[in-house]
């Protein structure tokens, strides 16, 4: 994939400064433009050849547009609060916001191809990784974000030389180190594991684009050219590529769900409850403070009908755990800057480090219920949400989460009582709203909402426990007691 | 200050049962009232003698309100990010919300406090970071929140006890570590500066509660009844405690302001400024590269009038600077995140770590100019806003930022000029509005606001630099050369 980018590409020093003027401003203009829309994040990656003109790219990106909405990022070794997360965690956290510009100087390449490099990954891992960003990537564009791919090349020759050529001058010198001349000395191995990623991950919605970074006019045109073409052809109305979705998902034509066939008789005496629940917590209480616990997190997930039990669930657990250990997060509806992000940029910011719990009252799977209910996003937007839920939380796993979801099942005759019963009860009534009663009329839709979430989220490493909670004392217990199987055996099993 | 809370306060178990559920169910109404309202933080601090029931009461609040809504933090020793920033930086990142409690296990007072029993620090730093914090906690409240600040006493032979106790204990010995000792050693120390730390910060807006930690029922009903009874008061009405505002000031009794005085006809000839542009970004980008600035920060703020050049003479600076080492932050309308909290959260958020810079197109100043002239903030709150301010900036400049202001002074028929001449060129237009316009008529209003922020934020830590815009040319040398000059006094002085 580099051979184009050898044979030695030149622009005269007269052409540029002809083509400099009218493409910088055609930059400023559209960067304009898009930022008044505010809907498109446009992302610039820039990877490659050290000495390629990896930098001066970054400091030409920001020269010709509008700096004030640029936001560039230099990703060197992970820190403390990154190493104790998801490896995609410390990108999910700079993405930029809608109609601006964020450039990425070393990426979510970076790190994969130097472990497969120095081999301190196997292959099959390196390969999983490729698998990942470009799942990521299919989400950025599919969220509606420009994805502009940089790859700089150099030949070996040509950097060898360029390192001789600092070495010489007293005056840059000291910019040659000895990781210089070990970079160089793994030059080819470093090219061939790049080529092999670059064309894993050179996918339709998001292509890379290989540059000659020998002669900085050509370089710096083909950089700006390429860019501003991606920039006006989006202005002009051109639509993100986006995997079509497929058809939506119908009811079982027999009309069995996973939730109409389920047993909701199942109860517990209020003497056995008590007796139960001090043990499970007290079990809980000891997981939670187990050595083994600092390389792991935990992440809860409370889903269910209104009034199903979630909070009351909820709080028998943190009563079990230390207040130091866990964090709650109520998920309502986004913040503005939540909005100008892609979907689950919102949860992602909530991703305990090892060692931490924290517990989702509603959570991202809000997009395949009451929004795909609702009509609050297009059926291709929750279609896609399945696929990226479940990538979402097996990066959680591989970053050592037990990941333990609930969905609370109550019938609709349950859920009946218990509205008339918060409604009779003062301190209750600010629990029950107009909503309530809304949602309540769609319980058809829910069901079914419920029934395809299960079937295509309950995953081998994340799955769907459904709890029977029309007795609330029988499903507080049936719920610590998931919580506390799942972690013994994480800690157990080590995975 | 402790005397009381060695006196064997104690509560008996009957009396705890009793008042327990009645208290416990009255603090969730509080907090779901204050929730639904949105409008009070409730900061809680939770510090004191080791062994007195800190953390058994951060899990007990957790354990009466909805820990849904609570967010608990632990300070141990600061970070990598912390400590490449203000002291008080890590603090702010973790306020809580409008309508929500946060609960800070340790605070702002636990390392000025072990410093000075430590031994690292004199005595008249202890005193500054005393003031300090005085000043942060009058602002907390000036915002609004409820200050909870709780300490915990055990006595001496109390504190010796526990310790023995648990270590007759097969079962909780391990919870007895040398650390614990060593404190014992020094629990004279401590107690007599802690007490110097609360008798300087127990103000009438944040005073402090002193529990006697032995008995837990004691404490337990002792806490949340003080607690109770703030949420109460504040529901039931009761203003924060906010000081009163002076006489708001009045414009010069002779009319003459320093904008009107100022000397505008200062210009450079084309020729002279290309010449001295290039030297100036030479120094200015050999400056950022010194290796002192690793310890280091560099704020640069722009205000102006409308059209008076902040963007174009902040361009001359980015691009004299790399990438990879400065951010711009545009300020505009808040968001809601940044609503939800005190005024200067917003600019703390992109307050840079050492060896970074950051430039500030408009800024926290926007508090005395245009929220002070629109009516966006009260007199109460623009007058505090300038002490609120210089302390601020003290602490950027405290924590290695040279703090660099420029009021760019364009005369009100300079701006006409440039505003006609906006509205003729086409991709000019879009930076003209109705607003520009509306502001302009208001030029008398804005005139009287620059003249009292200049006098009254430019300090010696952090001087106002006023420069003559009328020529774009002469402004953007003038401020090259002042950031050039800062920086390298900064970095020749150590100071």
């Amino acid at each position: 994939m580099f051979e184009s980018a050898e044979i030695g590409h030149h622009i005269s020093r007269k052409d540029y400064k002809q083509q400099e003027p009218l493409l910088r401003s055609a930059l400023l203009e559209a960067q304009y433009a898009l930022l008044a829309q505010g809907k498109t994040p446009v992302i610039i990656l820039v990877n490659g050849v050290d000495g390629a003109g990896k930098g001066e790219t970054v400091n030409l990106l920001n020269e010709w547009m509008d700096p004030r909405h640029i936001r560039t990022e230099v990703f060197g070794p992970p820190n403390e609060a990154e190493c104790l997360r998801p490896q995609m965690w410390r990108f999910w956290q700079v993405l930029p916001t809608k109609g601006h510009i964020g450039v990425l100087f070393g990426s979510w390449y970076t790190d994969p191809i130097l472990s497969q490099v120095m081999g301190h990954e196997k292959r099959a891992r390196f390969a999983q990784r490729l698998e990942r960003i470009r799942q990521f990537e299919r989400m950025l564009v599919a969220e509606g974000a420009i994805l502009i791919k940089l790859w700089f090349h150099l030949s070996k020759a040509a950097s060898k030389a360029r390192l001789k050529a600092l070495e010489a001058d007293p005056k840059t010198a000291w910019r040659v180190t000895s990781d210089d001349w070990a970079h160089l000395k793994h030059y080819d191995e470093f090219v061939q594991v790049s080529e092999k990623a670059l064309r894993k991950t050179s996918t339709g919605e998001a292509p890379w684009l290989v540059v000659d970074g020998q002669d900085p006019a050509y370089r710096a045109l083909t950089v700006g050219n390429y860019l501003l073409e991606a920039l006006q052809a989006r202005l002009a109305g051109a639509a993100p590529v986006v995997p079509v979705a497929a058809p939506v998902a119908k009811p079982p034509l027999d009309g069995r769900g996973l939730l109409g066939t389920f047993d909701y008789s199942r109860a517990l005496k209020p003497k056995t409850y008590d007796k139960r629940l001090e043990l499970l917590q007290g079990r809980l209480n000891q997981l939670t403070r187990d050595p083994r616990m600092a390389q792991r997190s935990l992440v809860i997930v409370f889903e269910g009908m209104d009034a199903a039990g979630k909070g009351s669930t909820l709080r028998r657990m943190t009563h079990a755990i230390d207040a130091r250990h866990y964090r709650v997060v109520p998920v309502a509806a986004p913040s503005d800057e939540e909005r100008a992000q892609p979907y689950l940029w919102r949860f992602w910011r909530h991703v305990p480090p090892q060692g931490k719990t924290v517990m989702f009252d509603r959570s991202w799977y809000g997009r395949v219920l009451v929004e795909r209910v609702e009509g609050y996003c297009t059926p291709d937007e929750w279609m896609r949400a399945f696929d990226e839920i479940n990538d979402f939380e097996e990066q959680l796993v591989q970053g050592g989460a037990v990941v333990v979801k609930f969905w609370l099942a109550i019938t609709q005759d349950e859920q009946l009582r218990r509205f008339k019963d918060r409604q009779a009860t003062a301190h209750k009534n600010f629990k029950i709203t107009e909503d309530d009663w809304r949602n309540r009329e769609k319980w058809p839709l829910y069901e079914h909402a419920v029934h395809d979430m299960i079937d295509r989220t309950s995953t081998d490493v994340a799955p769907w426990h459904v709890v029977a909670s029309n007795d609330k004392l029988f499903s507080r217990i049936e719920a610590l007691t998931r919580v506390c199987e799942r972690l013994e055996q994480a800690l157990d099993s080590g995975v």
